[in-house]
């Protein structure tokens, strides 16, 4: 991975976060071919614009991994015993839209929200989804994601499109700029929506969720659509 | 809407689609409040940066639409007997993961891709996934998704966000661009690896799927990945 604190990875040391028992098993990869991204020749020529067989493999072997954003579920609606919970990438996907809809805001970057919102938590794939009741540590947790965001963009044959991601998501998860600081408030914002609508939908109570997301809003629109979420919710009981 | 070919729309006509035996039942919708959206006065001051309480509404109204998105399992696969389909949600989010990691190509606006990719199939938040196996003639699948987008539009008030939206959409469903023409393939290289994976996990034969799209590859990527899948498939079998 190009982006800042990459750490070195080693693939086998992932292999028993990929059978974690939070994801759905596998049945087989044996279409998924990992292999070692090696450093840019500077004296090669450039890639031609369109895709060759070797960089068609690692885009497909990434995807292949991404796969797994869409069978994992929520872990926050799962231990609350939600049926059907929506999966990783379903949040992802809203946290999207989300970034497509809000009103201009000088100084940021629409195109950055939307594409940070599906990288955000990309690692999943292969650590799943990690909750403060795991008891792994803020920091650990940190680690773990960081270490298979680098083995992902090593899937991908590393380049510029595995750093932008990688940059994407290091940008998001340092909290270091506008956008990202955007995108985290819609991260709670999603996800209070869709406590709501599981509140409306199964008839159970998940206040929890707003509780623990009241205050923490850090841009004016993460609040507007926040409040209007709860003053709806409070209409409703 | 303010696309190209937008219908002058009613949304009480829009009513039982919403209520489709094909989507999943909402319990309650109270916290809907859909409105039309007037014509902007243009003697009226510019609205602020900061999203006011207005637009806050009109952008979880449209929000709570999408939560469709995440909750209609796609009928290719429901029709095939697959267990645990994915969403629609799923598959445009895997579909803008490969907007942001093919190969640069020039003349192409990936951030563009991006976002046709997360919108193309937004109308089915009210229509549902209607596929050829339902009867319904490709021309009235189209009025009636123009029709729901055109609703979903208005319930986001209008303006700036919902005329792009509405134009990423229309450009889609035209073929009208480049960017339109990579992500109609995209569209049918996430479905066959989505097949794959189905194949792989649930031991079930989907072959119609590979057959329905042999040879309508129209780009380099789409082709490239699409020949990848399919190899795979053949040396799993």
């Amino acid at each position: 991975m190009g982006g800042r604190g990459g750490a070195i990875c080693n693939p086998k040391s992932l292999l028993p976060l990929l059978f974690s028992p939070r994801l759905a098993p596998i049945r087989r990869i044996s279409h998924l071919t990992v292999r070692m991204a090696s450093p840019p020749d500077p004296s090669a020529p450039p890639p031609p614009s369109s895709a060759p067989s070797s960089s068609a493999s690692s885009a497909i072997d990434f995807l292949s991994l991404c796969h797994r954003l869409k069978t994992t579920e929520r872990t926050g609606w799962v231990q609350r015993g939600v049926r059907k919970p929506e999966s990783v990438a379903d949040h992802m996907y809203r946290m999207g839209i989300m970034s497509l809809v809000f009103e201009d805001i000088p100084g940021i970057n629409r195109d950055r929200c939307v594409k940070m919102a599906l990288v955000h938590d990309i690692a999943e794939a292969i650590v799943g989804d990690i909750t403060p009741s795991d008891g792994v540590p803020k920091l650990e947790k940190s680690r773990r994601e960081r270490e298979a965001l680098d083995y992902m963009c090593k899937v991908l044959g590393g380049g510029s499109r595995a750093k932008e991601i990688g940059e994407l998501w290091m940008e998001y998860e340092d909290n270091s700029s506008p956008e990202a600081k955007l995108v985290k408030d819609f991260d709670k914002v999603e996800m209070i929506l869709q406590a709501l609508e599981y509140e409306d939908e199964q008839g159970i109570d998940l206040e929890e969720f707003f509780e623990s997301t009241a205050g923490k809003f850090k841009t004016d629109v993460g609040k507007a659509w926040a409040s209007e979420i709860v003053s709806r919710r409070k209409r409703g009981k």
